[in-house]
């Protein structure tokens, strides 16, 4: 499938005009916009402009609502927990993170927990809200249920991400992964190009590993069974029950916190009911902010200064190769494939827009 | 190597009688031998009695100091910070989570590092002490660097544990696990043995795959380079950066905000310098904690009735086994092998004890 490349600044003020819209205001249009854009820039193609299509026939069918707003539904001095009412994911959760790092402004320590929410976009765009205050930030947010547990056949947990980033210089420390092994994204491209994928990936409708990645994804669209595994593989020897516990661990952080449906029960209900959990922790609660991150930078250099395994002549730290793919796509384009530029263009007719008119298609 | 069984009430008794010996008083010879025989109690034999020896040296050589306190250097509402001096890790691992535990409950959030401090045992203890009273618990440590980046050939980073716990019924949920793929003492059980191990594991002092874990374990105590792989392997397609990057948050956690050594540098100086945080987190900052834990309990245990992969009969959720641990060996005793036996009634003959009037070996 061919690639084309799209000035960021044309589709960035595409992508607000299609929020403004469904409705959304001003700074809800810049938000959402801001996070769809930072997945394409630091090359998660899978969380970008690719997924407006599903936005936007979220909110024409219902299950995304663009006319509510999240509810405070309990609050303490250093903490909020907020009802989404299946608003879009990103508007409640820069709101949370709004009032997470508001709340360890005052105490040091902030946290907000959302339910009833929708796909959050990319976790370590909240994380970096707090990095740019200075803070450690967190986030959390359970999915429907995709990966199973280990000795299990049947999805049970989500793919349960975890995104955490601390200031560093001169690139800052940026977690942002799924606790499975490989995201459903990873089974899709062996099954288009028919090949056999790794072993330790997923196992079949019987709990077997498997390398038929089409087979598994007949399966879970058809819940008939097995699924992607946890981070570590089939075998507790491989590490399997630390993944399986991290996907655990996510769970308790998004929906046990913030009284949502766990990942095995999301989406039952046919509207958005994801969880999600946002951290803000002000480091002047250790010490010298300033000590910690030149510290932490100067570990971060010596990692990628490190010896390096034969044939390979680059270790990177977490949120590195993120850092030199902004650069390069806010320089040259952001890439979408046929098919997404099919939808933008498909989208833009439905709401009356000129697509081409507004983004000029590089290459 | 044939294995014994101790009466836990017996070995409880000496143990407590030993770190009385060394100079500690009354609650800290309680707390150290709490801490050690819950991890042989929970099955963790490498984190038990057979770690008396190394303690009971350390304090002779005196890089484990008995008579030094942890001293407060920052403090906060929510926050302290404490420099251990080299003190026992459980001596200020405990007062640690005390003092989180207790900020805790008077403002929903506490959290407390400690930085020169030493080996700590099993990590779940304090996580636990978070729970008995209702509330979330986690901490973490760096060690001594042993295991090497994605695409690197040295180590740089430790075994960097996470412990988390959170209230449950019947179990509570307990995750204690290093985020490398597996734990030196793996490796040792091969290299004995004389038997290829497992692919994945770890690497040579050239950075490649290696089965040969007598070489690792040589390269690692030479320095020589190579190491242990950290969960997900060797390659970024099973997941090796996202073990990495687990690796290093446990590290910023831990080092980074205790403002003690990074992994790397740990034990450069000859004394115990790692470094540890622990948080105790208050469940009535989200909501009902009773709604929180029934709703765990209720996911927990459809994790464990959930459908059983081809050859298994059952699926665990983390901490459950070592419950069941517990029981057995209240019961039954301790097991302790020949060499760890011969090793305490050497403990004992030094102090001046009578291990044999002490402690009766059952088989």
């Amino acid at each position: 499938m061919a690639y084309h490349r799209l000035p960021e600044p044309q589709i960035r003020t595409f992508c607000e005009s299609v929020m403004q819209k469904h409705g959304f205001n001003d700074k809800q249009s810049r938000d959402i916009t801001d996070v769809i854009l930072t997945a394409d820039l630091q090359g998660l193609e899978s969380h970008g402009v690719q997924r407006l299509i599903r936005y936007h026939n979220g909110m024409k069918s219902g299950t995304i609502k663009a006319d509510v707003q999240p509810e405070v539904i309990h609050e303490t001095p250093l903490s909020v927990a907020l009802d989404a009412h299946s608003c879009m994911g990103h508007i409640a959760s820069v709101e949370a993170m709004e009032r997470a790092i508001e709340k360890a402004k005052a105490h040091g320590f902030g946290v907000a927990t959302v339910k009833n929410s929708n796909h959050f976009g990319v976790g370590g765009y909240y994380a970096m809200m707090a990095v740019r205050e200075g803070m450690m930030g967190m986030c959390f947010t359970n999915t429907e249920a995709i990966s199973v547990p280990t000795f299990g056949k049947k999805a049970m947990l989500g793919t349960n991400p975890i995104a955490f980033a601390m200031p560093a210089d001169p690139v800052p420390m940026l977690y942002d992964v799924a606790t499975t092994v490989v995201p459903r994204g990873k089974l899709e491209v062996y099954a288009k190009q028919g090949k056999p994928m790794p072993l330790g990936w997923a196992v079949d409708e019987n709990g077997n590993d498997t390398d038929d990645a089409a087979r598994v994804i007949a399966n879970i669209k058809n819940k008939a069974g097995g699924g992607i595994l946890p981070l570590g593989g089939s075998s507790p020897g491989s590490g399997s029950h630390k993944g399986y516990g991290l996907e655990l661990i996510v769970e308790i952080l998004s929906s046990i916190l913030a009284g949502g449906n766990t990942s095995n029960h999301v989406a039952s209900n046919g509207l958005g009911d994801t969880s999600q959990s946002f951290f803000a922790i002000d480091l002047k609660m250790f010490g010298d902010p300033d000590d910690m991150r030149a510290r932490l930078s100067t570990l971060m250099q010596e990692l990628r200064d490190s010896d390096k395994a034969d044939g390979r002549d680059r270790i990177y730290t977490p949120g590195e190769m993120e850092v030199y793919s902004r650069e390069d796509k806010l320089k040259n384009g952001i890439p979408v494939n046929d098919s997404t530029l099919a939808e933008l263009r498909g989208i833009a007719e439905e709401l009356g827009m000129d697509f081409d008119a507004m983004v000029e298609v590089l290459d």
